[in-house]
């Protein structure tokens, strides 16, 4: 690992999603693994932080409270719950650390506690952290501009596992958004999210959604812009929790040498 | 091409289909291009069918009926209009020809009057000529009996052309039944034809259908079988009508052996 | 889960596969999760099974040897390595219990040794327990059968992760081969596992063979029949050690029902 | 149509990429279709040329040179042969037209020929019209800049038809220049063409090269990015030789606006 690499602790290390911050954090060669916590009176206090993640011991035991490991760590990754993401935040401000949070299913009222701590140190605060997700929209920016309304017809389909229970996905939404905004268009007006029936010929300024449901899908979004002779197909796979946990160790790296601020992904890749 | 090949008349060889046929009957080294036909009254009667097709001079001059090449060919394709296509029955069954018929859009009636040409002479009439679409199948069928209730869930995703106004598309929900009723399912209980907003959690029973309707696709389905761990798919891209035009040949080519009757794609193919 | 699942133990739980294979067992309906190995004097001797898996608590300790829970299962699933799954498979022999092994790299001597306990109970040895992959050889069979040799160029493409080291993978090959043998060709003839330059138009017998390396795809494989208008592709993707471990418990399953005999996934499987 | 749309000619109207240049015209809005040739002494000489492209009569007539309608065109569009093109482009000089060449196999004196006319003439010559391939080479550029050296694996996989002879694809070579450009590496060194048997372990460094030939593909180009993970997929599929023919159209349309010279189609796009 490079020198002044920052030292970064996660929360919550006995969660999948804990399990694969471990793992991204020993594969990156720019950071250290400084800690971890587990719930106060777990049976896993103790325990390596690597053999929990079942990647061979690393000499880092996990803790039950950051109070316990606050002089070894810069940077906490927190992909926990509202409320316990917000205690976090509350001892990264006071104690001079910054934080990445991946947390998701906040209430309007603890996104406004979050969003109050933008000023008293450095966050990065983002729904979806994967590289390759936040590259996409840019791409989809791009290809959208350079066809324009010269008859290119645009579709987006998404997949994912049996259990998620909304469709079409937030980030499929995402990317019609960044599409129809680039075009002019309003996705309110020009969405179609089911085909059934007689339904007649394509619009041409439809935006297409099409949604699979199956196995153990993690998630796969692809916008294709097809006219008569050829198609451009714009496609983005995850294959596990990695890329969101790569993306958080990017983003911890990064977020260290800045001021007090709340920071997206954008700002952590320099899209 | 072999001895004995059969000689082949195709009605209607201006149109679209007529030249993929043209071609598709070219290629065959086990049929011979006998003849086609134009509209009474064309320009195009006497034009050569290879240049008309743009394959290049093939020898073979575009006649304004049938009864003008009676001596010249063993069986008829038709892809043309129900009324067209009934009085080219008349005539084969009159003169002693085979037909093999694509025609499309026939009401009830004009159904149950190419039926009574049944025991008249051979026939084969088809909606769907493709070879791969009625290998497919009888693939899906095979895995759905295999993989049974063991956890799989079954999507069926199709593509089109901006234009075709109806979805999904006939042979997608083909496809539904077909392993709809290898399963012991009832497609019209168990197919699902939207997932919009909260949908919740997949049922196991379900079989889902996506589709997407953008550009020149001709016609692309793919039914998947995704449990944790592992995904089948089955796909079938058709990439022209000749697709449609080599599966009429392959039928051409078996009907003429044939004794009276009414044959289907699964006859020609012995599937 | 059902009356007389049969109670299954898995050797090595707190590697990768074992802690799959734990996750597969608790899945099952139809399988008791009975017990699990560590090696004897790891410090996981004694954790729950489930937490090891990170599924939560199951209430089942890791043993550290066999004999310490040799009357609470029926049938032994074995992905270790070769001197521990041949001492396994002895002591399974000699305790009138049946085993399912898929570890792979075993030394012929090995192999014959492994042979030799056929008679003395009953086993599964396979080295791809996926239930996708055996159901696709025999999709591949029944396609190459229909379309013979009616001009469809068939083609196998497949990707792993970068950390695999030959190519194409034993998988592909397999693929190949049972597509040969269905069209009476030689894989070794016919085979083509290059093009690069100048290679001229495609032989009509070539089966082609295209190579993907990269990041961390587990497994996905592509055979494909293409022709002038159409593709019919047959796909397995595999996503996880999932399949692999669901493979070995419906193994574990059946083989429990059996008389002594060395039997296969296509046994399992009733293909 | 629009006002002040150029009126476009087309050499070569009875071969088929004339057919479907006619065709492209035909659908455009911005163009107007004002003439086209066949060889002299041609049997088509007379035609209709939208009957000749098989989409109806478009009340234009074809001419059997171009100085029979040098009062009705602005632009000529060329797809022919080397000589003939030469040909033409004198023609064009002399009378004040622009021109747009996809001629293809011109030798290095026939090259330098045609650079000579540079500056009598605006002109347009692209070995590949296709707006998607331009802006797909764009986004690779992009993407590989921003995925730089953070661990993403390239892979480049292309697929034609049977009767291409050489491999990869030009296309596919000019991918990985592009994406090789963009992260310092040299395509002669990192360019990995071939993997059969123990091959080892995946530089991070390559750029590999996969291929298919099978059917009537008529060009698919995808290139992954692919890290632990996730995968970005970037894929181009030409269905027709109409995204050709449009995007000569569309460099029609744009270059009889401007002075003398030789124009690209990142030119045309403005990419």
């Amino acid at each position: 690992m490079t020198a002044n690499a920052p030292r970064i602790a996660i929360a919550g290390v006995a969660g999948r999603m804990g399990r694969n911050l471990v793992n991204a954090v020993v594969q990156d060669d720019g950071a250290v693994l400084a800690g971890g916590t587990v719930s106060p009176g777990s049976s896993l206090a103790g325990a390596d932080l690597g053999e929990l993640a079942g990647i061979g011991r690393q000499g880092v035991a996990a803790a039950d409270s950051l109070a316990a490991i606050v002089d070894d760590f810069d940077v906490l990754i927190d992909f926990t719950a509202p409320k316990v993401t917000l205690a976090n935040l509350a001892f990264c401000a006071e104690h001079g650390k910054a934080i990445v949070i991946g947390t998701t299913g906040l209430s309007d009222a603890e996104l406004a506690e979050l969003q109050g701590y933008a000023e008293r140190l450095p966050m990065v605060f983002a729904p979806n952290m994967s590289v390759g997700v936040n590259l996409t929209l840019k791409l989809l920016e791009t290809a959208a501009k350079a066809l324009g309304d010269e008859g290119y017809d645009i579709e987006v389909v998404e997949a994912h596992h049996r259990h998620k229970v909304d469709a079409p996905s937030g980030t499929a939404l995402k990317m019609g958004e960044v599409v129809a905004e680039a075009l002019g268009r309003n996705l309110k007006e020009h969405g179609v999210f089911e085909r059934v029936g007689q339904c007649g010929p394509r619009d041409p300024k439809e935006i297409g959604f099409a949604t699979v449901r199956a196995g153990d899908i993690v998630g796969e979004h692809t916008v294709m812009f097809a006219t008569e002779g050829e198609r451009i197909e714009i496609t983005h796979k995850a294959s596990s929790r990695m890329t969101f946990a790569k993306g958080a160790v990017r983003a911890a790296r990064w977020v260290c040498g800045q001021g007090s601020g709340n920071y997206t992904m954008s700002d952590v890749l320099g899209l």
